[in-house]
C-alpha cells in the first residue's frame, strides 16, 4: 500500500502500443494496492515537430508562446494514457501541470518550480483514481503556462514525490539503470544497485547522460529517493539516495568518458591579476560551460607570461573561440591553440574521501598503458583527466578493469 | 478605432503559410488602429488525428479526457499565430479558453458557456496587444478543461464579442458569405448583403451548412451582429443581425436543399392517444433528430388505424429503424416503409410573415415542372417540401429563379 510516483519518458510513450504497455504496468501496481501518480513526457518526436513549426515562423520563437506550444505535447500524452487506463477499467484522471498545482517562476522555457500544492492530486488519489500528470510544465503566478526546460519531466516527478511524501519515485527510461560505465564502450560495465546523489551528480557532470543535474540536485535537496529503471522489462533498477556508510566501501562507483570535449590553450597570456577573471567572466556571459582549467607552468617566466588551458564542450568551441578573439586586444595573449582530439575520463566515488592514493593509482594505470595525461582536475569524490581522444575508449576499459572488476 | 473579434476556422490556419496569411490580415486591422481579438480553431486535420488516436484506445473515449486531448489542437494554433505576429513585430499574447475567462458547465464534449470574465483580455488589449484566444474550449467551475462541441469556435467568437461589447464580430471561413442558395447547385445564387438571425436559423436548420444553429441562437440572444466572410480575399461578406423593417421587403431570402434526408412511414398505426408521443419520445431519447412529421389521412379509417410519416437525417436512419422495430410489439403497426430517395426543399424569408400566398406560389412552381410534393411543413418564415431526390436540384434552380431572380 505504497504511494508511488512513476515517470515515463518520450520513448516509453512514443506510440499507442507503448502507451498501452505503460498503463499495463501502472495497472499492475494498482492491483497490488499501491496508489500511483504517473508523470508523462510528450510522445517522442512530437516536441521536435512543434519546435520545427515554430522555427518556420521565427528564428528565435518568443518564449512565452513556445511554452504555450510545447505544453500541448504532454497534455496529449496524459489524455491518451488516461483513456488507455479507462479501457482497462482502471479509474484515472489526467492533470496539466497547472491543474496538479505546480507553480513555477515566470522564466519561460526554463522555469523553476517554486511550489507544489497537491490538493487536487491527493483528493483524486483518495477517490481511488490513478493520477496522470503532464511532466515538464507548470503555471506562473500570473497564470501563464511555463515549461521547465531539458529533463523537466524528471523534475516534475521528483518534485511531486517530495510534495506528496511518496514512498517511492520511479524514473522509467530506456536503460536498465545506472551503469558503472557506458556499456557500449566498456563491455564489462555492470548495473549498480545503488548510488549516492553526489556520485550521480559527478557522473552526470562528467558526461554520463543518465539524468539532468538539476533533477538530481532537487532530489538531494528534498531527500527524494528514486529508482532509475527500464520501461521495457521488470528488472530492478538503480536506487539513488543519500550516501550511507556502507557506500564508502566502494571506492570508485563509476567510470565515465566524455568524448565531446575540446581543449583551448591561450599561449603567453600576461601574468597579471584579473586576466583569468576577465576571460572566464566573458565565457560565462556567453553561456559557455568551462569545465577544467589549468594554468600551466610558465615557459617564459622572465617575460611575466603564462599559458592558460581550459576545456569546453565541443559544440561550444566556435562560440568560445569568438569570445576569446574578442578579448585579444584587451588582454594581449600571443596565440590560441585548439585541440578537438581530447577526451575526459573521470572516476567517481564517495569512497575516495576516506581513501588516499586513488588519483595516483589512476595515473599509474594510464602510464602503464603508455597513455599520456594532458590535464588533471580533482574534487573530493572525483578525479578527471584529459587524454588523447583516440586513447579514450581503451583507457576507460583499462580503468574500469583496474577499479571495478 | 473599433474593437473587433475575428474568428478563423481550421482550413484558414491549416498550415504555417495560411497562419501567416491570417496574421497579415490581423496586422492590417491593427495598423488601422483597431483593437483585435482573434479566435482560432485547430489546424484542419489535427482534431481528426487526435480523435483517431483516442479511438485506437477506446471505442467510445471518456469525455473528460477527450476534452483534455482535443483542447491541445487550438492551443497549438494560438501559440503559432502569436509567434507569427511577433515575427511581424506585432505584440500579441495567446490565451487558452480558461485563461480568457471562459467558464462553461461541466458537460464534457458539448459544454455550454456559462459566463465570460474577460478581465485578462481587456487588460491585454489596453496594453496594446493582439489577443489570440483558443476557440472551442473553456473551463468548468471545477477547473476541468471542457470543449463546446461542433461549431464551438464560432460560439467562442460570438460569446467573446458579446462579453467584450465588441463593435464587430467577423467569422472568417472558406466561402464569401451566405448565399441565396448553394452556388454548386444553383449557379444563379448570389451572396446576400444581410440576413436576419431567424432567417439564418431556418436556413441552417434546412440543411444550409453555414454555421451551427447554437452560435446563431447565441448571437440572436445577445444581439451580436456578425459578418460571415472569406479568409481568402477582402470582399465584404454577409452581415447577420436582428431583422429590420426593410428586410421584410424581400419575401424569400434563400432557398435550401437538403439531400441527406430519409422518409420513414409507419403503415396502419393504431389510431389511439399517446401512440405518436411514444414513438417520438423514443426517437428523441436515441438522439435522433426528427424534422417533418405528417399523419396521413387514414386509408382504413374504419379500422381505427392511420399512417404516420416523418423525416430523419439519412445517417440516423438505421438507428431510427431499430428504435421503431423495438416498439413494434408495444404499438402494433403493420409495417415500416423507408424512402431514402427524398430531398427537402425549403424557402426562407421574414417577408413571408406579411405576405400571403407564398406557399401556393411554391407549390405552383413545382407543379408546373411536374414535380410531385410528398410532404409539406410550414413555419412563420419557412415553407419546406419533401420531393423526389432526383428532382431536387432542378427544383432548387426553378424555385430560386421564381423567387429570387
Amino acid at each position: 500500500m505504497a504511494l508511488i510516483v512513476q515517470k515515463y519518458g518520450g520513448t516509453s510513450v512514443a506510440d499507442i502500443k507503448r502507451i498501452k504497455n505503460v498503463v499495463a504496468r501502472v495497472a499492475r501496481y494498482r492491483e497490488n494496492g499501491d496508489r500511483v501518480v504517473v508523470v508523462l513526457s510528450a510522445m517522442s518526436g512530437v516536441t521536435d515537430n512543434l519546435i520545427k513549426m515554430a522555427h518556420e515562423l521565427m528564428p528565435i520563437p518568443t518564449e512565452r508562446e513556445m511554452d504555450m506550444l510545447l505544453a500541448t505535447g504532454e497534455q496529449t500524452t496524459i489524455a491518451l494514457a488516461a483513456m488507455a487506463l479507462h479501457a482497462r477499467g482502471v479509474p484515472a484522471v489526467s492533470l496539466t501541470g497547472a491543474q496538479a498545482g505546480i507553480t513555477t517562476d515566470g522564466v519561460h522555457t526554463k522555469a523553476k518550480i517554486r511550489n507544489i500544492t497537491p490538493k487536487q492530486v491527493h483528493a483524486l488519489l483518495d477517490g481511488g483514481q490513478v493520477v496522470i500528470v503532464a511532466g515538464f510544465q507548470g503555471q506562473s503566478p500570473e497564470g501563464n503556462i511555463t515549461t521547465l526546460g531539458r529533463g523537466g519531466s524528471d523534475l516534475t516527478a521528483i518534485a511531486l514525490a517530495a510534495a506528496l511524501k511518496a514512498d517511492l519515485c520511479q524514473i522509467y527510461t530506456d536503460v536498465d539503470g545506472i551503469y558503472t560505465s557506458d556499456p557500449r564502450l566498456v563491455p564489462n560495465a555492470r548495473k549498480m544497485e545503488e548510488i549516492s546523489y553526489d556520485e550521480l551528480l559527478e557522473l552526470a557532470g562528467a558526461g554520463a547522460k543518465v539524468m539532468q543535474l538539476r533533477s538530481v540536485e532537487f532530489a538531494k535537496k528534498f531527500g527524494v529517493i528514486f529508482e532509475v529503471r527500464s520501461s521495457m522489462n521488470n528488472h530492478p533498477g538503480t536506487i539513488v539516495k543519500e550516501e550511507t556508510r556502507s557506500m564508502e566501501d566502494v571506492i570508485v562507483r563509476g567510470v565515465s568518458l566524455d568524448k565531446k570535449q575540446a581543449k583551448v590553450t591561450l599561449v603567453a597570456v600576461p601574468d597579471r591579476p584579473g586576466v583569468a577573471a576577465r576571460i572566464f567572466t566573458e565565457l560565462a556571459r556567453a553561456a559557455i560551460n568551462v569545465d577544467m582549467i589549468v594554468q600551466n607552468v610558465s615557459r617564459e617566466a622572465a617575460k611575466r607570461v603564462t599559458d592558460l588551458s581550459f576545456t569546453v564542450d565541443e559544440p561550444d568551441l566556435l562560440k568560445a573561440g569568438k569570445v576569446i578573439e574578442g578579448l585579444k586586444k584587451e588582454i594581449g595573449y600571443r596565440s590560441m591553440d585548439v585541440n578537438r582530439s581530447v577526451a575526459k575520463l573521470s572516476i567517481v566515488g564517495v569512497g575516495m574521501r576516506s581513501h588516499s592514493g586513488i588519483a595516483a593509482r589512476l595515473f599509474e594505470t594510464l602510464a602503464n598503458a603508455g597513455i599520456n595525461i594532458d590535464m588533471i582536475s580533482t574534487s573530493e569524490i572525483k578525479v578527471s583527466v584529459v587524454i588523447d581522444l583516440d586513447k579514450g575508449e581503451s583507457a576507460a576499459r583499462l580503468v574500469h578493469a583496474a577499479f571495478l572488476e
